[in-house]
């Protein structure tokens, strides 16, 4: 079926985008010598996941249980849940991991190695756990340089029931960058603060079987990965206007897009509206650091050819988006019924409001995918 | 089940205080002498829906069409689509409108007008078609004092196709406003609208069967509606932190909250990280024009009876909400494991969050309810 025909708002995936993202980085990991795990929060979609690893369920990283069981339920065994352990899911989070290849739990605190190493079979197999390091994003994860760390890191280490699999981090804050120079000083202390505690671990007689840290910005600039085992990066595979702002993408990279339609069309305030509002598009309000001026979200035609660079999408309800017209609305321009495409502020929460995901090749989808929901 | 054991983040639904809110605005509803046609876009939820009217399937308003088919699919044969209409969806709308008693379509220009004429049936019935209102909001609806209005109702009136509906609008600005007095000045030109088109029409022979109205803000403050006909208020059935904030409610009025879980403690920085992201949450910035700092929700603990007025929401990534405690994280406060209940700034995107609702009552699960999803 042509896209076009497709009732509004949906979401599209431009697949030949998608699969250049997708090689671009598997080339990247493989040139930098580290192990690819995409985070398949990004998209949620086992299809996708396969295409990012050239066809095959390779490693993956996961933000819920619910993802982790649905990819493991279709051949993706070996997977890391990125989240700090909830007090009350170890006993989930510990079956799967005894009926997969692999999954590695994270925790920052020794309460959680505690909650894991309780719910482990005794004579089962070792659960893997990772240390979650904190590199300056300050959300989660140790002090790379307190002492809170080494002794998680030790704690793991000498209880039988746990397999010590290392340290992890994510440098959020990478989000904050206005460009690459900034991005390359936030990726250099992402490296840094793993390579930092590995090394106290070290000399403490606890080496690390992986070092693991990704974000989509820190690692589309990498060039030197020496010491990290493996990249985690989720967005790539789509990337979206924010990722453009800062300098992770061109906006013509961008493989994720909305399709909506034009529902209004209103001259004398110079204002059109469409019909993707905040459930289609999330309401992240974008790279505002670098563009105050950003909007919801970029336009452009059908073809995501040509960026509709008068329209900004100036305020989202429930079902509609608000588009300021600079320079006014001409007569006869993007009269009702006229179908755009909105490349989203942030790809991860726009797919994540679909139930479905429209694969587009050459005008036409050639598949429809079903993103896993909740928790 | 008692909710307190459910895997988390997930949502709730206090039954006592929904109950509570639907009957009140039932008793307002009849007191100003006007039908009540709750929007259901809050919650997608036929089972509230029913509780709105004190059990039957009364009339309501929807924002898709998704929503307005499996809500007809379980009775609910009187409905509105509040959204000027697509032009690709005038096919299924009339599909739609010709298998319930009354379905209501919304437009905003001729060429709406014409859609919906070309796709009723010869012969068949005749499609009720209101004209949206714009009331100040600026962003869907004619001009009440323009030209186009009459021009457009002339034309629906005068095509044997359809039947005339009336005309309908929304105070969406209300939710610009800092407390009552100001709403009440909305909702006076919310109504001033309606009532000023309405004697030109009359004037012009064309009487208006209907005069629709509704925001919850407006509502909640009305005294005298005489000349409405029609209220679409959805809001209240939850309320929301920024419905508090604004007048609307008390924070005790409401009937939606995330359940989520601590899972990470950072006294040296004073913070803590939830479980609950802009995926459990939505990214609604909340009521900043009333209080800057109230961060993505108000956080209470599990029996909503307390507010933990410390915490501030600071920050949503994708499954991670970090706070920031204020004064400090004394030892022993929140530690690792502590259920907190989050009352979202924005019920309506919150709930769309979530594959399931807990319907509660004392502390209970009593309900599990599925919401329409897509378009």
């Amino acid at each position: 079926v042509p896209f076009a025909d497709l009732p509004t708002p949906c979401l599209l995936v431009d697949l030949d985008r998608l699969e250049a993202n997708a090689a671009a980085m598997r080339a990247r990991a493989l040139r930098l010598g580290v192990r690819l795990r995409p985070h398949v929060k990004t998209h949620k979609v086992p299809e996708i996941a396969r295409i990012q690893h050239g066809g095959v369920a390779g490693p993956i990283t996961v933000s819920t249980l619910a993802e982790a069981r649905a990819f493991a339920a279709v051949g993706f065994v070996d997977l890391c849940w990125a989240l700090p352990l909830p007090a009350g899911r170890a006993a989930e989070a510990v079956a799967l991991a005894e009926a997969v290849d692999r999954l590695v739990l994270l925790v920052d605190s020794p309460e959680a190695v505690g909650w894991i190493a309780a719910a482990a079979r005794p004579g089962g197999r070792r659960i893997p756990v990772a240390l979650k390091v904190d590199c300056g994003g300050r959300r989660a994860g140790v002090d790379p340089a307190g002492d809170e760390g080494p002794a998680i890191a030790a704690r793991i280490a000498e209880d039988p029931r746990l397999e010590w699999a290392g340290l992890l981090t994510h440098a959020g804050h990478a989000y904050a960058c206005r460009g690459p120079a900034e991005v390359e000083a936030v990726a250099c202390q992402e490296r840094g603060a793993l390579l930092a505690l590995a090394a106290r671990l070290g000399r403490a007689g606890l080496p690390c079987p992986d070092l693991s840290l990704g974000s989509t910005p820190t690692l589309v600039h990498a060039e030197d990965l020496a010491g990290v085992t493996e990249v985690r990066p989720g967005n790539y595979v789509f990337f979206d206007a924010f990722q453009a702002a800062v300098g992770s993408c061109r906006i013509e990279d961008c493989a994720l897009s909305v399709l909506c339609t034009v529902i209004g069309r209103h001259p004398a305030r110079a204002a059109l509206v469409l019909d993707a509002g905040a459930l289609a598009l999330s309401l992240d309000p974008g790279p505002r650091h670098v563009d105050p001026g950003c909007g919801f979200g970029a336009v452009f035609d059908t073809a995501l050819a040509e960026r509709c660079g008068a329209l900004r999408i100036a305020a989202l309800s429930q079902e509609h988006a608000r588009v300021e017209v600079r320079g006014g609305l001409p007569p006869g321009a993007f009269p009702l019924g006229t179908r755009l495409r909105i490349v989203p502020n942030h790809a991860c929460l726009a797919a994540a409001c679909h139930p479905v995901h429209h694969a587009v090749r050459a005008g036409r989808v050639v598949a429809r995918w079903v993103p896993v929901r909740g928790w």
